[in-house]
């Protein structure tokens, strides 16, 4: 059943997503390399997210939909620009080239720009066409703007460039993954039960699921770049070594680690309670991706 | 009297966005690479379109000048990205080293992104203060996401690559311009003047003007990076040839050029007429950055 769920999402994700990147007015190689990075499968985890969260209080998520494949364009432009030379400096992402290396370097950066700047775009066209509920609407961008942007994951990634000999302990970490990673997805979950004007407790709740799945999600992460290949990641493994970069498993060990990402995983479970039976995938959800293996 | 009016727009949105960069809550060494390229100066002009458009409906420009302060953030954001050493590869923009000179590539490319995001962020959080003339907010967000975006600016960047390999003549240049320079121009102009809301007709008269505008700001560019020196400029001269990059100039000659930006310019001032006597200011503004020499 979650299975299904998940799938069902995803397609009608994919679906939107593609339709979005058929619009002849933007320059044909830009939207080629833009396609190239957003159409090329991928969890979409995020959008996903918007939408079951959507669906704990809404209907049907047709309100929804291109808000979370919003979210899921600024996913995809951070890990375009992420994996620039300057930056991570990776060849490979989900099994195929990284985009600088099929486009150039000044086509990547464009491309990122595009899909940052085309999130706003969707997003706001989409808040126009539901005047009775634009406000919600706004809410809901308020909060991905501010999960995306400067003091959120790009603050994560800044201070990912280690760039500001901090002393690195357990709590620089942590720092680091709430911005880098758990701001978004948190980001994602509040902005899609905003539509359906929740209460504050409805909204306190999705946001403490947000954050302890946040975290949970990029401790695993973390584990998987040094016990998996990078055939089965489908990008490059040990790159968080290889950049210097320390990691929860580099910290606290491996297995003290997975204890972390476990008790994370079981808060965010517990969070979702006030939900009932509604919360059911979002449950799963968070169990199934703590066992996940790429 | 122009002057005065021009500086204390200019005064208002340096001391807003001077406020934007006070933020704590972004990281250190990114909130520095931000500040550095977005307090530094330079012509203000898109927010001083944005609230002089505004001002040709409307009494006061609070309501406006966060939204104009999204604008320059947006146009900063994309310098910041075209003078990186895979784009233009510049070294100095508004007589100092550019942003990666001093923070170094990867900084660059996070302040840039920064910068867009952060532009939607306070755009979208000063609708918010203004519930009942929320739509307007939202169509001029609109206006000013699609001209910056894929369709529009990013388009243009794109184009300006010139890695197609298209036949490059006069129209191919005219819609480059379009794209790059003119799309935002406008989109700041009837950002600003949505915020009253304007009738159709209004919206078409500040529409040519940008347009007309726009492109004559744009041949006048053309024009001064191969007359005038670096110095002049505050920024690399010569660098349209250097990149082999086609222009009004290169095309049409000199002397062409330079009747085409006064009769760009004259259309631009005519389609004000409707405005009456409040169109004083932009119709001086079309005629000043028509003889301005940087």
């Amino acid at each position: 059943m979650f299975e299904e769920r998940y799938a069902y999402y995803k397609k009608a994700v994919e679906k939107q997503l593609s339709e979005y990147l058929e619009n002849k007015n933007i320059e044909p190689l830009l939207r080629e390399a833009m396609a190239y990075s957003l159409l090329q499968g991928g969890k979409r985890l995020r959008p996903v997210l918007a939408l079951a969260a959507n669906a704990l209080i809404v209907d049907d998520f047709n309100e929804c939909l291109p808000l979370s494949c919003a979210i899921e364009m600024i996913h995809t432009y951070s890990l375009i620009h992420d994996d620039l030379p300057a930056m991570d400096d990776s060849d490979y992402r989900r099994s195929k080239l990284t985009n600088h290396k099929v486009f150039g370097e000044d086509t990547a950066v464009l491309a990122g720009d595009a899909l940052l700047n085309y999130a706003f775009e969707v997003a706001i066209d989409n808040a126009l066409r539901f005047p009775d509920n634009i406000w919600n609407h706004m809410k809901a961008l308020n909060y991905i703007a501010s999960a995306a942007g400067a003091t959120g994951m790009i603050s994560g990634q800044s201070l990912d460039l280690n760039k500001n000999n901090l002393t690195v302990d357990g709590g620089y970490i942590s720092s680091v993954h709430e911005k880098k990673t758990a701001a978004l997805i948190m980001g994602a979950l509040k902005a899609g039960l905003q539509l359906g004007s929740p209460t504050n407790k409805q909204l306190e709740a999705i946001s403490s699921f947000g954050y302890n799945f946040g975290l949970a999600f990029q401790i695993v992460d973390d584990i998987l770049d040094i016990t998996q290949d990078s055939i089965t990641l489908g990008k490059d493994a040990n790159k968080d070594i290889e950049n210097g970069k320390q990691t929860f498993p580099s910290i606290y060990g491996l297995n003290t680690s997975k204890t972390m990402a476990a008790d994370y995983s079981e808060k965010a479970i517990g969070a979702l309670d006030i939900f009932g039976d509604k919360a059911w995938f979002l449950k799963d959800l968070s169990a199934i991706y703590l066992n996940r293996e790429h």
